[in-house]
């Protein structure tokens, strides 16, 4: 039989097939937004057994399992890692449609070389075997994985008081394998650090903002939630420091304060000439008991429905008013805004190439096929293909890498089709050249 | 020439051929969700006329023939039948694209056997004269309708005062057709039934709760059309005691009652191990003059905007907390609001078997090809379509049931694509399998 | 080679085909809402050269030029018009996939029979030469262009105050292109012309509505861009008298006023029997630095998303139930509220041949294959495809007409594949009848 991850898999015409195979698999890969541990990178962690490697820390697969009836004793909690494999297992056979069975069967194509069966509760013991086996030889530490999946440059996601020691220590390896910060002050935005005075702390975040430049730092992140008329300076200060005084200045403030400050870091990232990436939208931890129990990044995170077109535009109009607008990256959580975000960014284009303001890849729940078309649609048609900074895994495991495979295979099927229905000109070479810039010449252009 | 309604229907495929004649065209039907009439079932109402069993009750209909050109006489006015019959004839031809079209000749070929002509003013006489002939014969009562279309299982819709009397009538006959009750409790909601005193009313909710329990009800229904923080007991007790006094609370109080009395209404659906239906986001009545005329349920309603996600949350949260979130299907009108609804069902997901919280079928205005793509496309990618619970009719007319077959084949159609590009792994029976779930086995795991 | 825009262009079926060649493109055009210069019309203005007549005011090709990194000098600035035409022509390979792709090629094959090249930076000294030699040649001013194009009547868009006199001037010529006015009172909505007292402003509308009328207008239009409660006659008349006196009454008072100006302007519009068109959601300005330098209508404009389901649906409620609800078509900007609107629609039919409310074809920046095919969709699902108004182009250039032919192709692709699949009756007479009234007829129905 052939199998399920063959060479054209999602490839449906002549013209993908060329594209792809001709154009968008020689191309490494620059993950530039992932949550992947700089230490096991830099130390090139060995997996013990293939449920650490794999569920370890994946809240979509737990997600899926809870659905579909396992407890949560074989999802986070005392299992072993051999009954936690197993449970996983007995859940693909009933994800289909779902992305997770297209990742599972590529990514153990792909990292173990398991082309020829299907995961289901038939084949789980064999596969926990040659996957450990796998696992067990030599070459299989989390960078060995990302060097072997063709990864040229990865940006982890990090707090401003991080050393980025680990970053310092695998650029100076010289392997080939770039590891970059990511600014992400969340903390800041929270409140949930204000042990410098106002002033100090603002002194703190541009120090640091420095150092995270010198480490190769060139992007920004922020995770937006709310859209409030920004505070007053003045109006930062006096919230910030009732936090510091213990008191809780109550939400529409703590929104206030993010808003300003958010306008302060925008500024920090256009100095230093950075790509800022917003991503705007989730409703985090709505589940309030399973939150106590497991807190955070659990897989119980949802998607927010707020309106917020006028707000965002105020933010980006401020700082385009200043000429301190960064390049930025928009994301959206919920799809009913895809349309609007786009056309919300050439309303600040500026004839920067490349863009000022780009909507990003289809983010997190939208990061499957109908998602990634979507949004590729979108781009399409509201703004400009050519330029789209292209894929990222947003994961937490080195596994993970094998989704740009399924983004630049969806991105050809859609291309093909296209030069099959003469929507676009018969040029292959032109449309090719596309796909190697969305595959990866943008993003390596958003790095010196 | 070929019938329009013919054996393979929207089956494109080879696959899908396969998939619906071997797995889905066999399964019986369970309805678990639609308005028909328990005395019409249980006293086998007998039809005088095709635009009695048809036109009626149907506001789809009418809907469209206020939209072509139909004046109010000849929709729901004092025009014959069978001159309302042949208005909806000439609106037939001008709904190419509409769902009703589709509607209509396969309810005309599988109730009446009339699947060689299409309807219009030319063929409406002969078909009037064959479909009334037809009704005339025997085996032609509403509950014969409903067994001759493979119904095994349908459950109304009932207002808690409801004697139950017709499904105990049609349960005692023992002929193969179920009628279940669905407990209903509107007025109560909407404080348009302040007969007894809070405390009282409350008793008597939970006596007639285990009188539907007895009875065989298993599911609740409650059309949710605001979200507001729900009042606390005591606010509740106020607000239904102001009511009682002849006082006009105001909207925002109304809507914090009735977000009170879903978490209570919740807690006796868990405790009950009953499976609550929420219908979110209809706008009822916007059309102040014809609802004035015309009253409620005429197709006039339409489709509210409002933003929920975070108060639903809160919602289900708030029962989860508890340990009395019952098992729940969630129905969204606006299908803006589908992506959000089916992602926030995964943050209630808890391990129960067939899930805790999932999407249903596209409900009303979205129950048409294109809407049942988008829903089942969404229940794909960020739920489970394994466990989906399949199709309902939602309807006031036994004749509706066709829309079962509706959208097994549109299930199947997509299934069968998926499959021909490789999307899906080449195990027919595997996908089978799911195609019975979602046709058959699904809904009937709902009941006992 | 085949040329890019060949006659089969997007026509994938031989279904598609057969209602394109034989149904859609006899068909004259009637373009019943754009914004072109009546006096270029009637004066037939000649074009020194293809800038002039394709980039002089066409602010998607602006914003797509800033896209991709033109300066603003090559775009509104002060560079010659052959450099703006070189800038044009170098970012139209960057384009792939979105409409102005097709558009330009479009454009270049129907206007200047120019379709054995693609513009690029390689083609576009040959492609400025060989335009302006047609620009040169005879029959090519602006009113030439519209008739060599097929059009048969056109519609501006209108201030109370314009003299109409051009307008007379062209229908007096009789040369079997009419243009006809188009009522926008947007100045009075927004309190920009408080000149007269409150009664003579209403008199001095009143009468020029007469003066319309008789000028052949039979649409009105209005941007709609919030939905607040409408003030009282009293409240309309302070707020006016405020501003009149020089007073801000701040944002909400404008907006009531807005809102209770509508209604009256509506009974107006349902009083001549005119068709009033509301377009709904356009975020303006939202760039405040470029709207200060560059003005309103340069391409920086961008989509709003709130709410607005129940206001608009009272605002329509109030003026049914004075039986003074005019014709009224909706467009709505953003595509998360098309199904909301298209069922409103529904909500407000009463029996009006043709419809009291449809939905309009899809508006800037939803006019793209995707978002008309979504367009279509909807009103075929919820409302009723054959009375669709059909298309119209909204643009300022007089080389926008192929746009129709962009959309009827659209559409006989999209009917085509239904006819393959079986989702239409195999009746091409029936649906090329439904081709001809979308194409043509419905729109000839607005006017005498």
């Amino acid at each position: 039989m052939k199998p399920f991850i063959h060479p054209d898999f999602l490839l449906d015409t002549p013209q993908a097939r060329e594209l792809y195979h001709g154009f968008a698999e020689p191309c490494p890969i620059i993950d530039y937004h992932c949550h992947l541990s700089p230490a096991e990178i830099a130390g090139n962690r060995p997996f013990a057994n293939i449920t650490q490697a794999w569920l370890g820390g994946d809240h979509y697969k737990w997600r899926a399992m809870r659905t579909v009836g396992v407890p949560e004793s074989h999802i986070t909690g005392k299992a072993s890692d051999h009954d936690k494999f197993l449970a996983w297992a007995a859940t693909v056979p009933k994800l289909l449609r779902n992305p997770l069975y297209h990742w599972t069967h590529l990514e153990l194509a792909r990292v173990f070389g398991i082309d020829d069966v299907l995961l289901s509760p038939e084949t789980a013991e064999a596969v926990w075997q040659r996957a450990n086996a796998v696992l067990a030889g030599p070459g299989m530490g989390a960078r060995d994985i990302l060097a072997k999946l063709g990864v040229q440059c990865v940006c982890t996601t990090d707090d401003p008081d991080d050393t980025l020691d680990e970053h310092r220590t695998q650029n100076a390896r010289g392997d080939g394998l770039r590891m970059l910060p990511t600014w992400r002050p969340g903390r800041h935005l929270a409140l949930r650090d204000v042990s410098l005075p106002f002033e100090a702390m603002l002194e703190h975040l541009r120090t640091r903002h420095d150092v995270f430049h010198a480490a190769g730092c060139r992007l920004s992140d922020y995770s937006v939630e709310s859209f409030a008329e920004p505070a007053s300076e003045a109006e930062a200060r006096a919230i910030y420091d009732d936090v510091r005084a213990g008191k809780e200045p109550g939400s529409a403030a703590r929104e206030a304060f993010a808003a300003w400050l958010l306008l302060f870091l925008g500024r920090l990232d256009a100095a230093s000439g950075w790509v800022r990436q917003l991503h705007i939208g989730a409703l985090r931890n709505p589940n309030a008991a399973m939150f106590a129990r497991l807190g955070p990044d659990t897989g119980f995170d949802a998607i927010a429905d707020f309106p917020y077109a006028e707000p965002l535009a105020r933010h980006l109009s401020a700082l385009a008013a200043e000429g301190a607008l960064p390049r930025t990256i928009l994301y959206n959580l919920n799809p009913k805004d895809t349309t609007m975000l786009t056309v919300l960014c050439g309303s600040f284009q500026d004839g920067t190439p490349g863009g000022r303001v780009n909507l990003g890849p289809a983010w997190w729940f939208l990061d499957q096929m109908d998602g990634m078309e979507e949004n590729l649609k979108a781009v399409s048609a509201l703004g400009c293909l050519s330029q789209f900074p292209g894929m990222l895994t947003d994961s937490r495991s080195v596994l993970s890498v094998p989704r740009h495979e399924y983004f630049r295979r969806i991105l050809c099927r859609m291309l093909g089709r296209d030069l099959r229905d003469g929507l676009l000109p018969d040029d292959l070479p032109a449309v090719g050249a596309m796909v190697r810039a969305i595959s990866y010449g943008n993003a390596r252009a958003l790095f010196p």
